[in-house]
């Protein structure tokens, strides 16, 4: 049995999921390896207090680089807002420490590179937080890409769709407002990230990008950032592709969908209905070939211990619980795991790419 | 009661469709206008004959020339190959006789010029055979975006995906060779008319077109022609979109799929499953939100007379019924009804637009 | 070429499909078998030459005696209200005419006995009219049983649910009295076929059998009949079975749905998606393993020919069609087809069974 | 803060699900309640011991008397064999302690009314685990049901279908004998209290019961138990009712499903797509009427506080995280919740008289 030492930056939305996924990695994967909450970091000493007695860590503070020098946390999960993740990866790098941090991996551009680069400098563990492409339904379909089960690659279209910004006479919040909130910056990554490890890198890219609704109250002048994005693609391997983001499409509530075709079959999947996967096998004796609707169970890699028989089901929270499990493993050995901050600046990358090519109307090469 | 009679040029598959069609469409539809099957043409006088006595008309004959001016032949339907369709409906629009001409309206975008030209000039009644947007469930989906329902369109992604010729290893034939026969040339324009039809007319579009089985047994050193193609666009209204083809999609049979979205709802449908339009209202209170699965019923356009109750289920022939009573109608009236040659030129237009994109990798306006 | 002279007798929704299919089975089919559409019968003369004029038949009666005798008259198509069966098809069978009449058979138990005797006794070619079981999935489904593909039968449950009475404020019609008329009488014939053809011979049965809206405005005292009904049995082969039916069933338009399950596998069909059949193979590696949504092409049985694609989709109406040459072929090979009037008769038997079984509350040997 | 403190007897499956939740409902749901992990029972020392460390006990032991005796022990959650049900529950309600325990209640109607009676006379809190009914979307419907959205209910179907039995060659273990551990003793259960649940009590029932593999490998000559049930009902609200189990449905993983019809419209779920209700509503227009796929999330019954938006998705552990909260917020109130014993113990007795019924051929009232 190994205790590790975590601690947590921001105590929000992903820092509470993180904070439950640590406490109960131990139990689910039976491991070996214990995450100890020692510390959560919030904006003030009374938030991170609530949090502290909420989520069960030892103790709390509102000033991160305590809780970065601290000596018994071991190693330190990135869940504060984007333009943060910088200074304190490279804060936790200087001393060596794990990180795992929340995507996207920097603000800009440039953020990403400086962390890749201090991370590797270090040589210390790094991760970033893709989260969907964890279900055992993503890990089966990037297995059967992988064994060529549906031959050499043709087409790849995802989608990452929402409509929590869809009704345009919402008044304007901090959400809309800096590219880092708006749909390329917040949505995309996660599609972006699925695509690389689904098909592999893209070669080139031309992105078409734009604000819906312009005119929100409350924009006080500024111009509100950016609710939908698509680009057309080829990837390395030849393959075709397209990817689309939105959060103003009304009724979709996790659109995370993709579809794959090669020469032998094909694969669909929709996080919506994120216990199935849909695999086609062109091999199969006409009268009875269809897409098989295939119900993730122990038979799927990452398929929780504790969720026994197939058609059980995995939610959201079950996806942050394996990459807990993945970064606790990765400390262990002390070797990085995928998605790594290189893979978090490639999906960094990209969108810097759309956005050039949505600008210049051109094509971009990566 | 009035009888009209008909030639049909094409005994092959479009043939038979319309001969079927024209049969069934006066008591189907208990209209007082009756089409009399008078006359077939078929590239031999024997493959003629077959036709005949198979379909039921009175005389056959290997010469569209003879059918064309035949007196008794008083509206015609063209279901040759491209090629042709201008010749005849020239000859047609001389006499004055109305025209049904199978998509896509003209071999080149030159042809549907001429082919407009030739109609407006008569002023005969045309029209363009795009089936698929007849269904009771895309009649309605016209009808709801026309009144408003889901608001202003803000995206729109359509499809046209098939696998019939997924399988690289079959050797080459016509369909192979030829612009005419690709993917853009023979599967795009069903799917670009229905965008037109739903959301309104192109602005500008930025495509992407593939060969995928270059490489296929038979080619004899001919480059084979595409296999997939896609483009963003962007409508007159605003409204960002997105279409692609496929004929080598393995697991899509009759892929033809969209999803229209608005400010105030969204649309979705798929011809796989053509008896069900997905309505979502973004104005429904939020707990019993919803995409509505609707089957389509007396309560819909076009839902033809002998499917008394909802359920029932049209067919791919249903289609082509409701085409030819439109035809006779429009025939009767003396006025052409949508889709006329010009929805089938603009069609066309688009086609060209995309081809002339893919080549220099740059936004086109229309 | 072979023509076969047709008499419908009755003008309503059923007459209108069989006249529809008589006319286009020769085109689809290309079949030198060809039905001529000789005479139409309804309740009133006018009504009859109403009909003929708008089915395209040669001559009109009020008198379907004239019909059945008239020499032209080949064939009977019996679809008139279900008390008129039993005499008009003695009546065809004395001159050894071929019937096909609608389901169910007879109005009663002895009608429907006395139909199978004097089809029998004439020798002549007697047909059922069960439609839906006739689309490529049911067939598919049929033939996928028969060769053994999901091993031994272990289950069976079928349903028919409509819900066009659903509303109980609506007065009562012709429909809510008499037991021919109710959902025992009216709709459960069409899947207790279904059950037989598919799985075999019911060995006993215990059923449940209710009215819903007993008061109904509008029913002067009298009782209305049966909303839902249902049964459990055993079958021949050891499966045990659940059919249930209903026309108060809301949000089911054409729920004639079932299940299948073998010791080898599993189906699944619903007519409300009538082009696809779920078939499970328990054989398949278990990673890859789940329920395939196979689209009916034109590797399936019954696929009519003028859908030359996958996919492209069959309605109401072409199975109907499929019915018309199944008839057409039965004459001319002078050997009835399956479905007979003995089948029709065994579901009456069911059925009555099942009424007495509800009444008693104990089971029923068959 | 409040601090209570938990033992849990048996660490196999549920006892893991039930550590793991109540290590999280803390953080989950911020409750000022908070579970200690006080000890846990296993059968022998060592795998007590290994469970404690896994699951993050204080204490193991291998009596669960000792457990139910500490004084640190608040509260019991039972999750050993079904024949030690009893036993335990009533030295808990002896101390006067709350007692969460697995379903089904006893091992006999015998035992579950001994239960009850404890339980009662103790004056103690006390619950039975029937987790599935505890998915938003199952809770929602309850809701919607209890608020008379659809009406009077007319009908109620609900299967609870799997397939973990149906490969006959398998040799038989454990599972396959002992009333206890067959299809109507280990699976029925849990739809029997969701039927409970949703509709209200039964008034009388029909059943049977079958075993399919009766000739397994290696049951040396002992009877199997059953592998199928179903039954027809009537609740005393007037619904006509259908239940069936089975655990040899090939292709259904988790089978849990029902469908409610009432006189205003229907609901329908499905646990195998476990975050979506379907809602029909009859006072919908008739032409945008259908089947809504709602996703559930915040606007729903126990979505989980982590599970921010709408489709995030609740997986099989989630249920167990409400029940845990469930248990302790009963705890703080002194007083018991649904589903408490007599909830239980109803269950038992619906399958006793389906036992009965099956037997005897004949309908029981209960």
């Amino acid at each position: 049995m190994r205790d590790i030492g975590i601690g947590i930056v921001g105590g929000g939305y992903m820092g509470k999921a993180h904070s439950v996924a640590m406490a109960a990695v131990g139990a689910v994967f039976n491991t070996a390896l214990r995450p100890r909450l020692e510390m959560i970091c919030a904006t003030t000493e009374a938030s991170a207090e609530r949090y502290r007695a909420a989520y069960g860590f030892q103790r709390a503070t509102a000033d991160w680089r305590l809780l970065v020098a601290d000596s018994k946390v071991e190693a330190v999960v990135i869940a504060s807002p984007q333009e943060t993740h910088r200074e304190i990866a490279e804060a936790a790098f200087a001393l060596g420490k794990p990180v795992l941090c929340e995507k996207p991996l920097g603000a800009t551009i440039a953020d990403s590179h400086a962390m890749v680069a201090a991370a590797e400098a270090a040589g210390a563990v790094n991760m970033v937080g893709f989260n969907y492409i964890r279900t055992p339904a993503s890990q089966f379909a990037r297995k059967l890409v992988a064994e060529g089960v549906i031959g050499d690659l043709t087409w790849f279209r995802g989608e990452h769709t929402e409509d929590f910004d869809a009704d345009g006479s919402r008044p304007a919040t901090w959400r809309n407002f800096g590219a880092a909130n708006g749909t390329m910056g917040d949505l995309a990554p996660h599609m972006i990230n699925a695509a690389l490890a689904l098909v592999g890198p893209i070669a080139r890219l031309n992105a078409d990008i734009v604000t819906v609704h312009g005119n929100r109250p409350g924009t006080g002048g500024r111009a509100p950032n950016d609710d939908i994005g698509q680009f057309m693609c080829r990837f390395a391997n030849g393959a075709m592709g397209h990817l689309s983001f939105s959060r103003v499409a009304h009724g979709r509530k996790m659109g995370y969908a993709y579809e794959i075709t090669g020469t032998k079959g094909a694969i669909r999947f929709d996080q919506e209905d994120q216990n199935a996967l849909w695999l086609y096998l062109a091999d199969d004796p006409e009268p009875i070939r269809g897409f098989r609707k295939i119900l993730t169970g122990p038979a799927h890699p990452d398929y929780l211990p504790f969720c026994q028989g197939p058609g059980h089901g995995t939610g959201y929270q079950d996806q942050i619980i394996i990459e807990a499990r993945d970064f606790l493993e990765a400390i262990a050995e002390g070797r990085s795991r995928w998605p790594t901050f290189r893979d978090g600046m490639e999906v960094n990358r990209i969108i810097d790419a759309a956005w050039a090519s949505s600008a210049s109307g051109a094509w971009v090469d990566l």
